[in-house]
């Protein structure tokens, strides 16, 4: 049993990520040279492109705002807190998918918000939205800027012109209930800012999605983060106790803690609103003490139905671990040759699945004994340590090693959902099948891994991803497959998005989602708080 | 450790409660001449009324729904299912509120809906609806008619005329999925019903509030219920899935489970709707094999402050038992009184809490070791298993112990509100406070027990009774200290309900939860679906 993980926190002014790739420079990963060989021969990958523009060289749209209306915001700001210097735009054009970065690197005009706008309080954010929406400006929240579904594109709508909004001053954490384990952090405040916080007080949120480094409360909540600790601690939108939020009609407060029966919840209603109802300025969030032990077991699994089906035993028995995860067999070989560990703990077949178990003494011990009594009657091999904390010590990497297969030649890419555990396989199977067969059809046959990475009593998640060569134009190269992969996933029961969230880019699903009279009554929220239509155009609703 | 707990079913028919006392004849309750002479000694209660109407004396208003109508439904739901008689609609007049059956026993007029319709089909409820809303008729959902808020008036809003729908024909288990863990069920199922179907296959809900036997599975839904067992099975709305519900312009089937991050949840606006924005008909919930063994372990602690911070220990662990209740010092005081168990194994002081663990052998074994060792580290004292399972046995007795007392001129009734943790003290004292003085300044000084019957990790619910002798007037009596209590609750940050929900009676306080704002987005929502404003008028929406 080892000490509590303490995630590696940068420092704590939230760095800005790269207009052009995923997270800051130093972190940047390089191929083996094994790799890129394998790359090529496995799927004909091969960088051979002309260099993408540098930030010097790159064209960016003019500002649509003009003096008058930067003076008024500056009024209402202060000049400091209304950027519209290129650098600051670039930075906020957009999020992080892989068709993001690619129209980052074309040499095309880059589209850019207006202006960046950083308020300093929700009295701001209520005065700028006021003033946008009498104005008709667009306002898209841009939260870290980690979207990877085109939820921050600087689109606007029937509008002249978008501002961006940066919640980066909106960093504190305003209130501790320790009693209660409650906290009430603004915004802004990025995943390892609020670690920061809270840990000073001894106490955790628990959220470490992916994303973590550079996300904020705001945008999990926005959102529906979900983290890979969600089997233990939940996901984001379970640990919302209450929200405000500021819309063009006015502030929301909601959510009466712990739990209420006092009508619907519309606390639910802003959360995954994804910027279109409101900008959510605080978070009341349930946290919990910072664990005092952690304990890691790896296992392997013949099969990936054999692992999934250990999985759902666990978790039914109402009994998680902190992080439960499955890896199928492909990835779980790439995983094994990217790490160089063959002929090291991993196993060289089948299916690792990692578990994680935190909390007291003896909670940790009797979560683990139950567990791993669980998986080995399931047929499950232990490991050891090994092999899970590696995969922790490695698991916010991924994007970056994404974008060095982007500069490689190849497209490296994700996609995620969720069903029931009785449709699981045939889920996994139809995606996998849809994703297959689109991009080989178009001449670039593809490597497709999926693992299990948040499970639920009644079902799990999906998340695949998927490598290929890119083809001559890989921006329609890769819609085609993502809209092969999207029809499959409705038409197996399956959810379009499990924590990636809708934006644009899930948008043409939505129907498919809550139905036409769903769709009616999103839109008569909308129309009742944004009546000008300003928040997040094009975004989530249809 | 004992066999698990298997509910008492009646048969398979629902039974209709009585049209003037909660539940059915043969489970009245009778007080004991001691209890009698107590309560005339210590609250100064006298039987010394004129006795209430029986039903053959009642004067119900006369249906306003004339006989094309009436004939026009008939064509729709067949003639069997469209009921005009006297005793039907008077089995549908309201709930089993104190106020409720007060009303019930004067001998002015009573009033009912028109017709008591009875759909054998999601369609049939669209089509109905869609009629009602065309000719300008009040539809109002009844469920199992258990509301204690005044949900199920009979309100006719700005209509000369109302119906009561009657889902009693929508009974049935429509889908079971063992592997997940879903099944199906229509919303007419009652609690009784909904175990049975499930039990037939191994499952259970395992949902049991102080209604379950008379409620049903819509009902459950549209009020955001929560059973007995809350703490390990979770509150009625954390089981659905997903549902159906039928509404004058149309379907909807929402919830996407396991989970989701496609926007807002629109589930959770009609979860808790009070039928006030659709007529729930199907609802598809998360079940559980029906435990294999359950342990019981009573305890008593030496104050309610000590004992609520066992309580939050236990569940701020993440191992709740499956059942956590703590009395405080007066309802401890009074339940061993009532129970005759003084000298039994019942402590004679302090406060007495309950638990139950379900689940494996290996589940229960390893639950119980973690929760009693941090109860008995926390102050408590283990009473053994008696205390827990007789509280298991009656469980379901007290609204009929409510009767009995209202029959011996006491006024007995309930309210109920919830808060962190660290304000659960503060909110207790408040309530207990305004209800006693409201009934002091009234001649009628009360008994005001409390306990905590649900338990999250972020605060706990509070569950008032209030003994007193009938005034005069006992309706404006009751009113004047059910406003006080509200108001208390609401200025101690309660809120106005944990799991009675709104329905007419907590109505003045919604928008003290929500904010203008929050009630105009209710409003635009009801607006989109409900343009005529049939669904149950004068509920829940300010």
């Amino acid at each position: 049993m080892s000490q509590a993980f303490v995630p590696e926190f940068p420092a704590t002014e939230a760095p800005t990520m790269e207009w052009d790739a995923w997270g800051v420079a130093e972190s940047r990963r390089h191929l083996s040279p094994q790799i890129t060989t394998l790359l090529q021969q496995a799927l004909g990958v091969s960088a051979e492109q002309s260099p993408p523009p540098t930030e010097a060289d790159a064209i960016v749209r003019e500002t649509a705002l003009g003096t008058p209306l930067v003076h008024a915001l500056e009024d209402l700001l202060g000049p400091d807190n209304v950027r519209t210097d290129t650098a600051t735009r670039l930075r906020h054009a957009g999020g992080k998918s892989t068709p993001d970065l690619l129209r980052r690197k074309s040499t095309g005009e880059q589209d850019a918000p207006d202006a960046v706008l950083l308020p300093g309080s929700h009295d701001e954010v209520l005065a700028l939205l006021r003033f946008c929406a009498a104005e008709g400006i667009a306002v898209v929240p841009f939260g870290g800027g980690t979207s990877v579904v085109g939820g921050v594109d600087p689109a606007r709508g029937r509008f002249g012109s978008v501002v961006a909004l940066d919640l980066r001053r909106l960093d504190a954490l305003v209130d501790l209930d320790p009693v209660s384990g409650v906290a009430t952090l603004q915004a802004g405040a990025t995943g390892p800012q609020a670690e920061q916080l809270l840990g000073e007080h001894g106490f955790s949120l628990g959220h470490f999605p992916q994303s973590f480094q550079f996300a904020t409360i705001g945008g999990f909540a926005a959102t529906r983060s979900s983290g890979q600790a969600s089997a233990g601690y939940g996901r984001f939108d379970d640990m919302v106790e209450w929200l405000r939020v500021a819309t063009p009609a006015g502030t929301l407060d909601l959510g009466r803690g712990p739990a209420s029966a006092a009508g619907p919840d519309l606390r639910e209603l802003f959360v995954g609103s994804e910027g279109t109802l409101g900008i959510i300025t605080e978070v009341g969030l349930r946290v919990h003490p910072v664990p005092e032990h952690t304990a890691y077991q790896a296992w392997s699994f013949p099969d990936f139905e054999t692992g999934a089906a250990a999985l759902r035993t666990v978790v039914q028995s109402g009994s998680a671990p902190t992080v439960m995860r499955l890896s199928d067999e492909a990835e779980t070989g790439i995983n094994l040759a990217m790490s160089g560990d063959i002929g090291g703990d991993s196993p060289t077949s089948g299916c690792l699945a990692i578990t994680t178990f935190e909390g007291t003494d003896a909670h940790v011990r009797a979560r683990y004994a139950e567990a791993t009594a669980l998986l080995a009657a399931a047929g499950g091999t232990a490991l050891g340590e090994g092999p899970a904390q590696s995969w922790e010590h490695g698991r916010f990497d991924a994007p970056y090693l994404r974008d060095a297969l982007l500069n490689a030649g190849a497209i490296a890419e994700t996609l995620e959902t969720a069903t029931r555990w009785s449709n699981l396989a045939n889920l996994r199977t139809s995606v996998t099948k849809a994703l297959t067969e689109s991009l080989a059809a178009q001449g670039t046959p593809a490597l497709v891994m999926c693992h299990i990475s948040h499970t639920y009593q009644t079902g799990a998640s999906l998340y695949f991803t998927v490598v290929c060569a890119q083809a001559a134009d890989p921006l329609s190269q890769w819609a085609a497959a993502k809209r092969a992969a999207g029809d499959a996933i409705i038409a197996a029961g399956g959810t379009i998005t499990h924590h990636h969230a809708v934006g644009r880019d899930h948008r043409p699903w939505m129907e498919s989602e809550v139905g036409a009279l769903g769709t009616q009554v999103l839109r008569a929220v909308k129309d009742a708080i944004d009546p000008a239509g300003i928040l997040n155009p094009g975004k989530l609703i249809p």
